[in-house]
């Protein structure tokens, strides 16, 4: 009789957007299989587990894959509770199927526990909804990353027909990105914004327009980045520059203050 | 000085999906206004809190959205935390993005609080990726809804576009759903599902072909159900179906036990 491997979405980031079942699951956990980008204090939720890192989730390559379907599988011969954390959703470019169809192939059996995914925590920050009234009722999750080998994604034409778009591992590419959008016929002037290790103490978020999505994209420090674009980022775009500008006017009132004092 | 109103995502409806964020702001909520469809173990979590309904997601006039605001509004005013509980996601197809004005141009403080979205709740029970590499690397969420005087939704080629779809507020439109999509080219064996009332024990999914939407989603009992459109279902529809057989290889083997004893 094997274990249980159950895939747990770890939340964009945040120890405490992880899900109550992820919580529990992590403190009954023998032993947790966890990407390269998970907090150290999510980690902490498992003390008494053994902890294996297993590479991130972008630029992995299929024999890698292989090796963790097989650790995995291993484990679960001989623990009870084997935990596999992705960062995000598990069910969002999280490779989740080709690891359920391996140990289920070998008769073990899976749980799938949902996460929030990076897109939401970005929403979330920003206070935006994807999905604004009047605005936007369509976002598509995209990216522009396929294996060697595997068709090519049909990302684009995706973009083009959702009010919403979100890309996930995609920053790196943000030159390609963005000159396909433009041949495609997206206008320069959409409103796009890279979102950068959200939900953190360290979250970012960089506001233009299409056509400075290479500029916005460049020198971002390590962490996980997505594209957003559409309207519905217009009013975050707007708060920020307001913000910036309520900041502004502080240090002119104190520099007019000071020198009247 | 006024409170905060925490706009939280309370999961697609089991308990132990909402995040560990909304359960410690639960928790310290002098107040709690909820969507119909909240578990009631998941408002067992404020017990302390004054709880007021306030109707469904769906389907909800503006002047009711107007009425909910002021409440917001004025409780801010009288309380400390006040709780803004909306079943899955704030901000997809959750109507954040009018609260939020509302309250801020009253110099009200919000924070969003993400949630899981149904969609990413019935991928994990059906132990699908919706983002199968190989078969889909875009996925679209999307409603047919709109309010009277909006304009329309741009559902069909946004669903056409991407390799898997997910329709909010639509189960009860499946006939529409059904001819727009097969008017505009969406072939009628496409592999379609249903899923009603996602991560909770009564769940239950229904799986079929595009053509037949219209007879799964009749007769479904009330709660809260998605339309899942793409071949990233073809796995849990054939697991379906396994599962099946082999409950009536049981029977047969019953059967032919008792009649051999």
């Amino acid at each position: 009789m094997s274990g249980t491997v159950y895939l747990v979405g770890a939340g964009p980031g945040a120890p405490d957007l992880l899900t109550v079942r992820a919580v529990r699951l992590l403190g009954e956990a023998d032993i947790v299989f966890h990407d390269a980008l998970i907090h150290s204090q999510t980690l902490a939720l498992a003390p008494q587990a053994q902890k294996v890192a297993v590479g991130k989730r972008c630029g992995k390559h299929s024999t890698v894959q292989h090796f963790i379907n097989k650790r995995l599988a291993d484990a679960a011969r001989r623990y009870r509770v084997v935990v596999r954390l992705k960062g995000g959703d598990p069910t969002l470019f999280g490779r989740a199927q080709e690891e359920i169809a391996f140990l289920t192939e070998k008769g073990i059996a899976t749980e799938v526990v949902p996460g929030v995914t990076a897109a939401l925590g970005a929403a979330a920050e920003l206070k935006v909804s994807l999905t604004q009234r009047g605005v936007a009722r369509t976002v598509v999750f995209a990216t522009p990353r396929v294996a060697p080998g595997e068709p090519p994604s049909n990302w684009v034409p995706a973009v083009l027909a959702a009010d919403t778009a979100v890309l996930y591992m995609a920053s790196r590419d943000a030159m390609f990105v963005t000159a396909e959008l433009l041949s495609a016929g997206l206008p320069g002037e959409t409103t796009v914004a890279i979102a950068h290790n959200v939900s953190l103490a360290a979250s970012s978020y960089r506001f233009g327009m299409l056509k400075d999505l290479p500029r916005l994209a460049a020198n971002l420090a390590s962490g996980p980045a997505l594209i957003v674009i559409g309207e519905v980022l217009r009013l975050a775009k707007w708060r920020r520059t307001a913000e910036q500008l309520g900041s502004w006017n502080d240090v002119l009132s104190k520099i007019a203050a000071g020198s009247s004092s």
